[in-house]
C-alpha cells in the first residue's frame, strides 16, 4: 500500500510515518512537507500544497492508495491575524488535493483532519451530532473543509474519512503550545535554571490527548471507517491545566511558584472544552494507550 | 453619505445604483467592478477584489460610509467545476474587503450577501434561525461568509449585516437563469421565429423577487438593521415554474409546445426552495411592491 503524508515533518505526521514503520512493515511512504530537509526516512519531497500544479503533480506522480492529510496551519491565534491566510492554507490546500485526486481519477482514500474548535462553545462532553458553531477564522476554515468534503463523497464518489481532533500533547511538540511550555519551565526550575512557572489562565479544562494515541486514531480510521464518517479524536477526560502543572511538579518534585503573564491570557477564551469518544471506540476499537501521567512524564524525558 | 457599490455592474447593482439616485438624490455613489466599462453614471473604477493591494488601495481612498458588496460568482454549477475559484471569488473577496475596513480603521456597515442555498433541503418556508445544511461548494462559501461576518463584528466590532438572499428575477437578467431564459424563448415563438420551449425539470418551486424589490430590502437592512442581523430576502411565495411558462404564454397569447432538454436537468435538484420574509416586514417595515405578474410582463416589455 502507497501512502502519502501531507505535512510530513509536523508533530503528527512525523508519529505517524513511525507508528506505519512499525505496524505496516511494507508500507511504501512517500512524505511531503513545505519544509526542504526529510525528518525521516522516508521518500519526501518538498512541495507547497496551496499551488495547485506541485499539488497536482505530486500527486499524479505518486497515485497513492491513502492520503494522510496532516499540512495544516492550526493556529487560531494566526487565524485572526490573517483569516484570508487561513482559509488559503487550510480550506484551499485541501481543495487542491481533494481536486487533485477527482481530475486524476486517483483511486485512493482521504483522512481530513478536522478540529474540536468546529464546535464552539458547549460545557459538556462534545458528540458528532452536535450543532456546530465555529467562533473563529480556523474553525470556520475546519468547517468548510469538513463540509467540501461531505460534498466531494456525495457528488463526486471520492472517498473521504475525517476526524474533528482535539488538543495532542506528547514528546517532542513544539513549546509554542501550552504544556511543552509548562514542561521546559517546570524542567529549568527543577534544575535552579528559572525562578517562577510563568502562566495564563490555568483554571481552562481541556482534552488532551497522547499524539501516539492520535495517530493509532487516525490509522484506524483510514482502515477501518466508512467512507463518510467523521469521529472525535480525543481522551474523553477533561483535565484542567492547573491539575497538569501539579502532576508534572510532583514527578519532578518541586513546588513551583507560579506567575499570571497577562500576556498569555487569550481573549474570549473557551473555558471547558472536552470530546466524547463513544463513536470511535464503538465502532473501530479503538482505546486510547497512554494515561496522561505516563505522557507527561514522557515528554519530562524526551524533550 | 459615500456609497462604495461593489459588483457596480452586475444584475443587482445596476438596480442598486438607480434605486440610490432615485431615493437619496445627495448621496455619493463610488462603483467597482472587473470589467472595464461602467454601465451607470456614477465614479467608476475596475477593481480586481481578489487582490488584496487594489482592494486596500480602493478602500482607502474612497474611505466609503456603506459598502454595498454585491460583487460575487453566485453559480451553483460553476462552484462544483472549480470549487476552489469559488472560495477565492467569493470568501477571499470578503475577506480582503473586511480586512481592509479592519486594517485601514474605516468607519462603515458593510451589506454581506448570503444566499438562500446555505439553508440546503427543507421542504417548507425557511426562516432565519433554521439549521444550515450547503449543499454545493457555492453555500459552502456562501456560509464561511455569513460566520465570518459574525467573527468580524464580535471580535473586530465591524458593523456588517447579511442577508440569505433568493431568486432573483426582473428586467435585464442575464438569460442564462431560468426565467429569461423561458421568456426569451417564448417571445420568439409569439413571433414565429422558435417552435418548441425548451425547458429542464419544470415542476421545481422556487421563490421569486422582483430585483427592485431586492434593492428596496437590501437599502431598508443598510439603513434600518441592528448590526450582525441577519435578513431572508424573498417573496415568501413558491411559485411552481410550470406556472411561470403559463403565466408568461397567457400573456404572450400563445400556447407553446413545450420541450423537456435533458441538459438543462440539474443532478441533484432541491425540489422546493422557498423563504419566509416575516423578520423582515416586521423589523424593517419591508413589504414586496412587484407582482409575480408584474414583474413577468415588465420582462417580456423591456427584456
Amino acid at each position: 500500500m502507497k501512502y502519502l503524508i501531507t505535512g510530513a515533518n509536523g508533530f503528527v505526521g512525523r508519529y505517524f510515518i513511525e507508528y506505519l514503520q512499525k505496524n505496516e512493515s511494507n508500507a511504501e511512504i512517500y512524505g511531503i512537507d513545505i519544509t526542504e530537509n526529510c525528518l525521516s526516512d522516508i521518500n519526501y519531497r518538498q512541495v507547497d500544497l496551496s499551488d495547485r500544479f506541485s499539488t497536482y503533480r505530486i500527486l499524479d506522480e505518486i497515485r497513492p492508495d491513502y492520503i494522510v492529510h496532516l499540512a495544516a496551519v492550526s493556529s487560531v491565534a494566526q487565524s485572526w491575524q490573517d483569516p484570508a491566510k487561513c482559509f488559503l492554507n487550510n480550506t484551499s490546500v485541501f481543495l487542491n488535493i481533494a481536486d487533485g485526486v477527482r481530475e486524476l481519477g486517483i483511486k485512493c482514500r482521504i483522512l481530513s483532519v478536522g478540529s474540536s474548535e468546529e464546535y464552539g462553545i458547549y460545557d459538556i462532553p462534545m458528540e458528532e451530532g452536535f450543532v456546530l458553531h465555529p467562533k473563529n477564522p480556523y474553525s470556520v476554515a475546519r468547517l468548510s473543509q469538513e463540509y467540501l468534503s461531505k460534498l466531494y463523497v456525495d457528488y463526486f464518489k471520492l472517498d473521504i474519512v475525517m476526524t474533528r481532533s482535539f488538543n495532542h500533547i506528547g514528546p517532542r511538540q513544539n513549546p509554542k503550545f501550552v504544556i511543552p511550555s509548562f514542561i521546559q519551565q517546570l524542567v529549568k526550575i527543577s534544575k535552579g535554571e528559572q525562578n517562577e512557572l510563568k502562566v495564563g489562565n490555568i483554571d481552562v479544562v481541556r482534552d488532551f490527548l497522547d499524539v501516539r494515541d492520535v495517530v493509532d486514531a487516525y490509522y484506524k480510521i483510514i482502515k477501518h471507517s466508512k467512507t463518510r464518517e467523521v469521529y472525535n479524536v480525543c481522551s474523553g477526560k477533561g483535565v484542567k491545566l492547573r491539575d497538569i502543572i501539579n502532576t508534572v511538579s510532583k514527578q519532578l518534585n518541586i513546588t513551583p511558584n507560579i506567575i499570571v503573564d497577562e500576556e498569555r491570557i487569550r481573549p474570549n477564551e473557551i473555558m471547558s472544552v472536552v470530546g466524547d469518544n463513544t463513536k470511535i471506540k464503538k465502532e473501530l476499537g479503538w482505546e486510547p494507550r497512554y494515561t496522561i501521567e505516563k505522557t507527561l512524564m514522557d515528554m519530562i524525558v524526551k524533550g
